[in-house]
């Protein structure tokens, strides 16, 4: 299960969707901005004609966003839709994930004839990718690495200096890497973290981008990758199913240019790494929790081994309305890690009062 | 090119989209219920949530609407993801489709690594389907036929008692049925015409769905199969991208068994109905013309051997901003063929108006 079923929850619990709070999802805080919400009003009035099947216009608005190459871009219906698109068109034989990671990788690539090796990031390293692992499993003859960076759930971000690293690493031994960034726009400096432009220079390479998170728009679906291989572009694109990407996601075109799409991202950004940085102050403050330093919009958090099982905090604090996103099931983590989305001060100071509460409780206990 | 590409239309010739008078996609004249706005609008605030990963609401009201069991249905991001997604999975080896119909399915098909084998449709039987050439080609080993009810672009109506002789071909000779049933809400007694319900009895019926044509919709992109196999529906849901259908088209599931679809519905036929045969009608007294009878919200015509070919009435037509489908990239039709959308009376008057000076005009030549 991945973070953000509140379906799932208003069925068990029968609470409201509307009355959740939900840290599960790592959602901008800020919500949909105004201005896009009217563009995509209008957008449905126009969804009597068919999209454009060539998305003329939306493939030339995220280029000139993402500022890359036209024909290096691929537009679908979500980043998990292109990764999966990606993913099949290359089949690749050997496939290096980390552990832990986003889930989806391993799920596109079970429909692949794949095979898969982890590289186990350790948590006392802050689950940081060591670059001399790397280059030893790389030496195995991997056809493909995927990286999430920042990744999902550590919140860790590799630099763009060690990225250059491990692209390195990978061109020696004809490894693709498929980096994605779905949460790079809520780091301090995106421009200078995202890979985006070494597409230009680097034909292993493939990021994913996606506009979910940082525009708050999960139920609208649209995700990009930028290709260094050009060809390969050209491939996935014929590959796509006609119409995938819907006529609401499409007029993100008349958004993404925008002086106040610009004022969002700033805005954005400011509260997202103003809010983590408190957050993370106040949980290291809390005895009995440690969180890791992250640079997304959300933070892993262990509870200490001596602590009840993050399920008994997962149903305490969902009893008071509160979802957090359990990790027990992610590949290399265990019962006591929980991720918790940054949010607002009012809601991320509900949080922390309740996390206070229950960890004293059961200190007592 | 499919039909219905205003985007290419304005980009070529500077025309406004909204001026366009397009005939050439066959969408509900109606437009999109109020209603069904109404309620698309109001989901977009909720797309700040992910779509529930199950599709819960969706799945029971889809089932509602088409009278299934709900472990029959597979819903994804339009029919065409649905058709594209079953063929992936079964991978047929020979396919039978026909010629004319919809070009989709050859392209879907040119993903698998299948043989496909074209049965010729013949102008002089009103493109009827013989059943004594099905069974010629049912017997040299064909693992998966595709039939298109009411057949696009023919707009030929197979009967539902002639379709369960097809279904016992199909049993006999071990070969599923693939039946598309985009346009079948037009026809007058859906209820009759749809073999959705027979999926409780053939076990190699699969039955495609749209509601993009039905209820104006292409830009949202919904789809469904409904399938004898229920072992097949289930691993066609598992193997199905997460989050395929987006929060726009899952609030479809708060309209579909309201009474003001019903009535839509039933206004929809009637007046679809009416002006099929008032343009049918108009068109058979036009010289040098020669409409197909159908059952669709469209009308397949031919034009003269002594006219000149389709292009130049499509040129002449788009001067007067109106738009046909030229069909003469279908196999099996050639330059004298196209096809009209069924509109408004004020609408399909000004195309019959316009055909009418473009014939008189040649013939005076």
């Amino acid at each position: 299960m991945h973070g953000g079923n509140v379906h799932a929850i208003q069925r068990q619990t029968g609470i409201q969707i509307s009355t959740l709070l939900d840290f599960s999802a790592n959602i901008n805080p800020l919500g949909i901005p105004n201005a896009l919400l009217e563009i995509m009003k209008a957008s449905l009035e126009e969804s009597v004609h068919y999209p454009d099947p060539d998305y003329h216009r939306l493939y030339e608005s995220m280029a000139r966003f993402f500022q890359c190459d036209q024909d290096r871009l691929v537009i679908g219906n979500g980043a998990a839709h292109v990764i999966h698109e990606l993913l099949t068109l290359l089949q690749p034989q050997k496939v290096l994930l980390m552990a832990p990671t986003f889930s989806e990788y391993r799920q596109a690539l079970e429909k692949c004839d794949t095979t898969i090796i982890t590289l186990s990031l350790s948590s006392e390293e802050t689950f940081d990718l060591s670059l001399d692992q790397l280059e030893k499993q790389l030496q195995q003859g991997i056809n493909l690495l995927i990286l999430c960076n920042p990744n999902n759930p550590t919140g860790r971000l590799i630099s763009i200096s060690q990225m250059k690293q491990v692209l390195a690493m990978c061109r020696d031994h004809r490894c693709r890497l498929l980096v994605d960034e779905a949460f790079i726009d809520f780091t301090t400096n995106e421009s200078i973290d995202s890979l985006v432009k070494e597409t230009a220079h680097w034909q292993e390479l493939m990021v994913i981008r996606a506009f979910t998170k940082i525009f708050a728009i999960p139920g609208i679906r649209l995700g990009a990758a930028v290709l260094g291989d050009v060809n390969l572009a050209s491939r996935v694109r014929t590959h796509l199913v006609p119409w995938s990407v819907n006529a609401v996601a499409e007029s993100m075109a008349d958004f993404l240019n925008t002086q106040e799409a610009a004022n969002y991202l700033s805005r954005s950004v400011a509260l997202v790494t103003a809010e983590r940085e408190w957050i993370f102050s106040k949980l290291q403050k809390i005895a009995g929790l440690k969180p890791v330093p992250g640079s997304a919009n959300y933070l892993l958090v262990a509870l200490d081994e001596s602590a009840p099982p993050v399920e008994a905090l997962q149903q305490y604090l969902l009893q008071h309305g509160i979802m957090i996103r359990n990790c027990s099931n992610y590949e290399g983590l265990h019962h006591h890690w929980f991720r918790v989305a940054v949010r607002r001060r009012e809601e991320n100071q509900k949080l922390i009062d309740h996390l206070n509460c229950f960890l004293t409780q059961n200190a007592q206990n």
